[in-house]
């Protein structure tokens, strides 16, 4: 059956026994750990909806593969269509979350993989194709969630992989048996790895002559022996294990270091092994499906800012404030540009050899181009209108206080038919959107950074018959 | 036929006899002047590309109306395919023509009527959309080029238009008669009046109550009696006018203000009359069409202004100057960010009662505020990168002089290898493009203010979902 | 003696007994507090420089009215010289504290009463100047730190103070006693409340007819009875009280909610009372003086976000990216306008008739504009350069642990050369500065709102005289 | 006497000669060639408000070289007080005239001079401190209006000076005489080159070994033997020949090339000859007082930029609008940014080893990158507010032509109190400060480009303290 609920997806967490640590500790049980239990509930979101008839058509579509219906956090595109739902999927899901729901990672990974094992097979003879389409049969079939472990800890970032002091900066092979290879690295901001069943690992850049090692890609579960999964820490972890203060009262993010010390990985799941000119290529396309995700998610999460920040201007009394109302304008222009940059990605992709579909680079890295600099923005105008709260309100314990409690209670209400509970939550949630780094620095670097953007957008655009229309125009001949 | 030739378009505006003024003179002939001229060749490369292999397959398509093959500028568009095939024909000839090419406010208003009209006609039994479906077959038949008349003076913008001293202020019915009707008043920015062969009017905003007179629309050949184009002044008219320093050597744009002074209108012409509270929705369907029509073709301009910086930096000799290509990838990233919104604004796209197919108009919005305040960035970034001769290069009759041309054209010199004709040509074209006033301030004030827009933005925004989705995640019950 | 050292500061902060509570429970010595402590340190700086010689010649100054050597931070500005050292001491500890020091906002209060109480008194031949001065010797003799207690809670912000349901929304005077009066009332974000001798409180609006008993201003000891402080949660408050992970090693910014439950305050600190006119001048000095202060301050810790990203990029082999000097750029060019604009407000200032300086308002609003805006930039681009460690760092405890600690170590590293442990470090700070609440949002709303600074700078600026240049230079007569 | 009226003014220009051509013409009689003269008249408001009451004691002081009283741009600042009033006067002036007024760069190359003469002096014996002395003396004896020639025209901006396949390139000396040198090139963009008596001639940039030639430095008269000025197309440069549709009614500007087709100059005039390291000195010098004057000029022609939108707010009816107050707000906020940074550069300014005093370079730069984008943004603000009329007003001489004159009268009125004329004089002048090239392009290019800002702001600023600072506050101790 490929549709899990949400129950059998905590129940199939529940059976994985990966070993993680925290804040220096070993966490035995991460699905009972309530800070990486808030994560794991953001993706089992992603399983509640496709059970929810208002959603259900949006995200449960039939697998041309397995020939069922499966959640299309499963589904490598394969229509225009296909490309669309992403988009508004995500955008769904963000909204309904109002933080990161941790599985377009895994889909991704498997878009480009779909796309790039079938060129290598083309070019060398090799069979990644067909050991991916076993792996995406498994992860179709038993609705799997899947990390992608892309971003290397880079070492020296002036100095390619294998001329790095410590060979170990970018993971690489250290060792091919006869059934499998051996790899040794670090993946870092694995946004939740402990939410997912499996981690599927790609290159983080482009590689070159010498980087043979480097030009890896597979499969592997999340609890396989020698990953260590290292949950970092984020401005606000300790709310969840507080149990207190926690501002969005139902979903979290946590973004773990993967290492991987010495792990063996089968050949089924291996889908590259040395041909290191298609890295570049694996990693880009990647990128390119991520940040047409967070077009989808990031717009998703403005619209709870703007309900956020417009429910505060209820709770205020300053729903009138023409002012406001242009930065509410401001806030939803910008939801729209990432969205409408991400839609029109989707509906001008093109059919790639394998059958999977792929978006136009230049409009979703328009989109994520505008997210690493207008998130911020957004932020800034939630906190403006909602006030300096966001900054430095009370403990939910100190209102439970016997002795102060009540005169909190007393000196925090707002509008008079509000209940003064109501407004601290809002300022809460408005903290939480605002501050939790694990999300919020997402906006600037998730997909790659900044620059990545740009210089993909440079390099997709045809500059000269650019340069040709202005001659033209010009009266110049050639 | 429903094709003109670019030869019979030209032929066919040289058949009418319009009262024009400029410059305090009457323009007897309008075609052969060459002001007005480089307008009307603007305009005819809508009708020379249709007849160009390269582009025949996205300009011309087939009217289910008169079942022939049209130019798809007088096509309302009956299907997604449509709005997105205005978008991409928008930029392409935005790029091909470098400025207005004055040929989309006739189709917005044909778009917009074919849905209101209709819509009046349900409510008041009235036989508006069977006149106006006869006016269309007569555009398409005839591949009319048709000019939208919609922005009246306003007069006092504090006051209703049946509150102003002068009754005048807005177009209106000053005479009903049995054949037809008599109007009188003005409308201004008529990007291209006199390179149309009809004039379409619709009212400049929502009526109420008292404004009855002012709730009119109608067609009208452009040369009708009673009907003065005054030809405004641009920053750079004289440049046509004398011949020389350009800039686009091919094209141009001017815009008329238009005033009516007692045109009788027949009723097979007229497609609104009295019905106040359509007035409204009439023209913010054409704002909205209109503004997606500004997402093509000013994207298709930016294409222009990108290629004239590439090439001056080529000229220049910084080709390879680091900031100078990230000024680039922000006008890309402007061109796309216009382009995406809209193409998505097209696909999102829905059919309405009639038949003829409605952008969504957040989008369409998002992507016109974006060109409002972007634009006139890109056109700071060209400049930034061109250099300071933007200002003040010397024209081109001191280069023909034969005491100071010669010095001109060896202190003028680029790079070596280019001619310095053709950096002249070039910065006179960037000067055009960045400095010319009728196509430049309509960046900011075409198809409405850019209040308007943001207005638009948010009454059609659903705020209340969105404050739903914050409150469940602060654990709000309501 | 005037001049307290840093030593007799943490003492005199020890004799205090105020009640405070924090996450639920009161909290018996708040000195000793770790989470308390670390803002008490960077009040502490502002006394430890005045010990430094290189700071010294800065901070300290002799107070005409006591005649002896005074901190400035307890000196109202009798000169142009002084307005200017404001600003200069706060870049200087602002880059040295990297956050908040806290002891603005005393002085601000003093400035502006030492302005207002004398217009008072010349208007109703009061004797509130006289006391006030009485209690600056006070201040300036014990080098008193003194915390202004400004913002209100303020309820329905659509209703004036005596129109609130709950009339202590705003501060009140709730009964008039023969020795003093007695208030009840909330004033919060009370940065460093706890790090302060005395409160200095001011109404934090213009009030009107009616809101007498609002128009009240005082000075009290921050342990007098029935003041209960409520340091409110930050970010990342729980990193001191577990003692790693703190970022900045040395000093923090907490945050009080303070309760004044009907506290009595003596006649000789009561410094307004009643006369409502002058509410408005005083909360509008002194939040001039407050964004003059920010200014200062904050292009000082702009000054270390600039040290901490270019820091990073020698630790992450990125020195040489060129967009990356770009950001550096645009991040000097941030503080530097700040700087600019508060420096030239100093320099522009003017001699009040109680001898006080006050400087140019619009100038100083137009630094606190930037800042609101800019500030957000700054940290966007400063996590832009350091990359995505700023959200999900592993803890130190992590680092420390046996069995991942050598792991973490050898992953983490970044250029050769740089102990991973430097880099672990900058990474903390850099979170710290990007993402601690209570300072960031003080970016945005210290000192009022950025509206707030919007309206002042209209309302300050001559609108008429702009006029009569304008239309002189068109040829209108009038 | 050192102090001209402007009667005098114009009649010493008329003494003058100068060999000048416009559009392929020999100007015979530049002062009162209506296109010119509007620029002379520009330059000759600075002499006017040295006639006037409110302005004389702004910008007369006395000289010290001189003992007499001199207008203030004869003067290189010799004090604190004169760099402050650099500022203030170049904002009166700016506002007075609306536009350029073309004197300020003469000045800055005087100040330049006065400090790197000395220097060159004093590493090499030489004696041009004197020559320039002596030569000041003149200038201040005179009242003489100096133009400054620095921008060479470069050719192939990626090769040096000696390095050009035309050695001409950049302004050289060609031959070394007993009584002089002769020497060859081209300055552009030399605003109002024909307003001035006196042209001052610097390096463009840094030299080099090899550039010897390049580095030369010399006064001469404006209409000396073998100098061509070219005078370059603007936007509406016919407007002033045309006498009508002028915008603003007294003023422009104007940008020739100048051609120094063998020019020879006197030793006595020789103020830098080969000394190839002081040629970026003087140039850098140069550039930051030229972007001080900028932050005061430009900021003037916004207060213009703010009163003309003001007033069409009042003649369109919209003065209540909410948003438009907010545009006002944004350009208020955008003068005083330009102006408080150059305030500030200059009260911060230092005295150097010549006895002038010199500014701030880092904040003089920062309010010159703003200049560089928010000028642009503040001329958008305007045409926002304003309307579409910007951009195609018809003719004065429509207004006047006996047919449609009383027509255009009607409709083109705002407000019923306004009389129609003002109305469209305001919006002529909108035009003319909106888009009249040889002033706005200034904007960006004026005292060098964005990118030469940016790289002087790094390169002046103290990096390494910074990252000391922030090293300090994350616990790393080197």
């Amino acid at each position: 059956m490929a549709l899990k609920t949400k129950a059998e997806y905590i129940e199939s967490l529940q059976a994985l026994k990966p070993i993680a640590y925290m804040f220096g500790k070993r966490v035995e049980n991460v699905v009972d750990n309530p800070r990486i239990r808030s994560g794991i509930e953001a993706t089992a979101a992603t399983y509640e909806v496709a059970e929810m008839p208002q959603y259900r058509d949006l995200i449960v579509t039939t697998s041309p593969l397995i020939n069922e219906p499966v959640n299309r956090f499963t589904l490598p595109p394969s229509s225009i269509e296909d490309l669309v739902a992403r988009v508004k999927v995500n955008r769904g899901l963000g909204r309904y979350v109002g933080t990161c729901h941790q599985r377009c990672t895994g889909l991704d990974c498997l878009s480009a993989l779909s796309i790039v094992t079938y060129d290598v097979d083309k070019r060398y003879g090799t069979s990644y194709y067909d050991r991916f389409t076993e792996f995406l049969k498994h992860v179709q079939r038993n609705d799997i969630a899947a990390n992608a472990g892309v971003t290397d800890v880079k070492g020296d970032r002036s100095l390619a992989p294998h001329d790095q002091p410590d060979k170990d900066m970018y993971l690489r092979i250290v060792e091919k048996k006869e059934d499998g290879i051996v790899v040794r690295g670090a993946k870092v901001h694995q946004t939740g790895s402990l939410s997912c069943h499996e981690i599927i690992v790609i290159p983080t850049r482009a590689l070159g002559k010498g980087d043979e090692d480097y030009a890896v890609s597979f499969a592997i579960p999340a609890d396989v022996k020698g990953l260590i999964h290292v949950i970092g820490r984020s401005t606000l972890d300790m709310r969840e294990l507080e149990g207190c203060d926690m501002g969005n009262t139902l979903y979290s993010k946590y973004c773990p270091t993967l290492i991987f010390d010495d792990v063996f990985i089968p050949w089924e799941r291996v889908f590259l092994c040395g041909e290191v000119e298609f890295a570049g290529d694996l990693v880009s396309r990647f990128s390119a499906f991520h940040r047409q995700s967070h077009g989808g998610c990031k717009s998703g999460k403005i619209d709870c800012m703007i309900g956020a920040s417009m429910t505060m201007m209820d709770y205020n009394g300053t729903s009138t404030a023409g002012h406001h109302k242009q930065k509410i304008i401001d806030m939803i222009h910008r939801a729209e540009t990432l969205y409408g940059c991400c839609l029109a990605a989707s509906y001008e992709g093109r059919r790639q050899p394998s059958g999977t579909y792929f978006i136009d680079t230049v409009l979703a890295n328009a989109s994520k181009l505008h997210e690493g600099k207008e998130l911020a923005e957004a932020i800034r105008l939630m906190v403006d209108i909602s006030g300096g709260f966001v900054a430095d309100l009370p403990s939910d314990r100190d209102f439970e206080n016997p002795e102060v409690g009540k005169l909190l209670k007393k000196y925090m209400k707002g509008v008079d038919s509000v209940p003064v509970e109501n407004r601290v939550k809002m300022y809460r949630l408005i903290e939480k959107m605002a501050l939790e780094s694990a999300d919020t620095i997402s906006d600037i670097h998730g997909g790659g950074s900044p620059e990545a953007h740009r210089v993909t957008i440079f390099r997709e655009t045809d500059i000269e018959s650019k340069k040709r229309a202005a001659k033209r125009l010009a009266g110049i001949d050639k």
